[in-house]
């Protein structure tokens, strides 16, 4: 995650387009994700928040069944989006061959700390719980 | 913010009540919160998230108004709120005296950056972003 300049100092009134550096809990829903071609890959479905830091452990994010990706949902760490502030949503470096294999939303997702754990292993990304 | 014992390693399936450590953006709103004595004072209405970080910047709180706490929606340092997990809700020591002259969510409430600055400058938190 990098700190652009231009995420700095400019508010705007506006939702979800807005340039603002927070986004509400019920707006963050449907925030696009592209690809690093800079190709629209999904959405964020949610994200799932740890109750007592406040700090989001990660995201559900819905991929659009195109460019490879199949039309399903996937928990994804945190640190696998990047925010850009000129395309107002999240840029992710995940491939379609690392989607294949990968934790899926399924009956049980909602066993949050087991998914969590399977999400951040999955992605060899290191547990910030730790 | 203190991670309890009783926090960890017990996950359920259910909504809202869980006593699992993550929960969802689009379920987080309307969680409880209490004062020091345990009586219930509001409810979550959103979370503000920072969109780079992935940290929750401030609470947006209703007051129920009563004990004295007017009924009005106020943003909330996220640090002035500490997850119980037994009453699966938020605890926070602000007082009805504290309140008289805070920030309220008003008109240009959206303008999150300065309302940010605002609301940590009155509670007198540290600024986490700096």
């Amino acid at each position: 995650m990098v700190l652009r300049d231009t995420d700095i100092g400019t508010t705007t009134a506006d939702r979800g387009t807005s340039s603002s550096k927070t986004i509400s809990s019920d707006e963050v829903n449907g925030t696009a994700v592209y690809n690093t071609q800079g190709e629209n890959v999904g959405h964020i479905d949610h994200l799932m928040i740890d109750k007592v830091t406040g700090r989001v452990a990660y995201a559900v994010m819905h991929f659009g069944g195109f460019l490879g990706m199949g039309e399903e949902s996937h928990p994804i760490p945190w640190e696998k989006l990047e925010y850009d502030t000129t395309k107002h949503g999240y840029l992710t470096n995940i491939t379609p061959e690392q989607l294949q294999g990968a934790p899926r939303r399924s009956d049980g997702w909602r066993d949050d700390d087991r998914y969590r754990d399977d999400v951040f292993r999955y992605y060899n990304t290191a547990p910030y719980w730790l």
